[in-house]
């Protein structure tokens, strides 16, 4: 009967601080009005050589790389789409309220797996973590005034969230929903960027400091959060027919100007994602109770079509 | 080539802590360990007066109600399963990384309603909260020592996560994922059960307090999670031959008790589910950084399928 109406769908693009003053005014503008709003420069194109386009039968994954914080996993991965490593493999495994991951189905084999290119390593080191001075101010770090209980500090580094720790010097990728990582077996340096997982559920922040992340996916989640559920151990799927092939993986500077997705990024550094965090802690409208709130799993930096020039 | 192995399925099953130490030792016992010596007093059966069946093609959804914190909406929903109101209804809304939404699609259009049974009622109170006190040592509160910024005491009852303010003197259900509750439009008190949603992402803790939460999925999420998102706004599909029909929702006591389902649920109040929650916490093995760290919404209670009886 009741459609939750538009209060869920404030709540859904976007949601309240310990150290944020508990009963703040609601703020003036909405979400809506403050992307209307936003100045052009506040909004960065996809950079052609951190953003891979996979391509499935139901749409389009856009992933955007973290070079910054796994510099080899990033380049490896590059290799391996201009290598075109993933065509024709597969989605091998989706584990509900966890992850979705792809990659050889026949890795494991030895006589089977397929060959990396030739510009491709099979051996990385673990890059789980960067020192905390790689993320500082100069590479836009907006830290979060919000305590939570994962991490002692929490903000967003160009458009990815990012946790750290003074005490240890370290800054990392915090596994929220959408973020990409390297499935790795026991040894620390034993993902090479082959296998990969996205994050459909709940944050798996446990994972945090130990595997590699390597970016998040900018634009397509529902092609892989919408599918069907592995039902063998860990979500892997019984049969090969149960697998979603993977058509394509491509950089996008691989691809024709006009092949490539025309999107930008909110910048993280701008005052805008500052508004729209705030806007999300001070909630009005249907929300009758405003959390003062927000952790950094629960907004993801926007993404909007690229405006066309005036004619 | 790596299938992340054990460590990533363990870290599925369950997943650390503000307060405890942040390097206890690798606790003893694995999850899977601590559940298989679990006594038989740490479970418990369904109530089949609060438990429902959701029946769709692709498989069947168990919902525990939530009567100590939503008496009134549990009421009613156990009215309207009695009456058969849901049967031939339909999923309405799946918005990624937030809400799969059920009811009746023409709910809005009083011509062609479907109407209550004539035991249930269209309006009920609000119930966002309960007193603290409702959720006590008496009811089996077992309270996490870890802190989070969204609630400034945080622990499961009854199988339920559940945040509380001592300042407020309030307790509610906390929006996880698998969490059920009651849409509802602008006014406080305009859910009455009719049109439910289970979360299917990130925990939207910025609903809480904002809405009445009436249960969980205790099994089937699946089902429900890996629908076809909708492409209208807010998820809602845009035709109707894209929803998912639901064939009949019933209480478990209306049922054989053949075709009841036989499972078990663990006790929040043992020690089993305390074990597990702190295996969560200091982990080992795979993992080379344990977390020290565990919140509300990352740790699922389990079911199991009831044990037969020695013969």
């Amino acid at each position: 009967m009741k459609h939750l109406a538009l209060a869920l769908a404030t709540a859904g693009l976007l949601a309240p601080a310990f150290a944020a003053p508990k009963k703040a005014p609601a703020p003036k503008k909405t979400a809506q009005q403050i992307l209307a709003g936003s100045p052009a420069s506040h909004w960065r194109a996809l950079d052609p050589e951190n953003t891979l386009l996979m391509e499935l039968a139901s749409g389009q994954v856009l992933i955007e790389l973290a070079p910054r914080f796994a510099p080899a996993h990033a380049a490896n991965i590059r290799a391996l789409a201009r290598g075109g490593y993933w065509d024709g493999l597969a989605i091998v495994r989706v584990q509900d309220n966890f992850v979705t991951q792809w990659g050889d189905p026949d890795g494991e084999d030895a006589a089977k797996a397929r060959p990396l290119p030739a510009s491709a390593s099979p051996k990385l080191p673990a890059e789980f973590s960067v020192p905390l001075d790689h993320v500082g101010k100069s590479a836009g770090f907006a830290r979060l005034p919000d305590q939570e209980g994962w991490a002692p500090r929490t903000g967003f580094a160009e458009g990815f969230p990012v946790a750290a720790d003074p005490k240890t010097g370290k800054a990392w990728l915090a596994h929220c929903y959408g973020m990409v990582g390297a499935g790795r077996s026991d040894a620390v340096d034993s993902s090479n960027g082959t296998e990969l997982y996205a994050v459909i559920g709940q944050a798996p922040r446990g994972l945090d400091l130990n595997i590699t992340v390597v970016g998040r996916v900018l634009k397509g989640m529902e092609h892989l959060a919408a599918l069907p559920r592995g039902t063998a151990a860990m979500g892997f799927y019984d049969k090969p027919e149960q697998r979603t092939g993977i058509q394509r993986v491509r950089l996008l500077a691989q691809l024709p100007l006009e092949e490539r997705p025309a999107l930008q990024v909110l910048k993280t550094e701008s005052s805008t994602w500052t508004q729209l965090l705030d806007a999300r802690r001070h909630r009005g409208g249907w929300f009758v109770h405003s959390p003062g709130y927000i952790d950094v799993c629960s907004a993801s930096v926007p993404t909007r079509p690229t405006p066309q020039a005036p004619k």
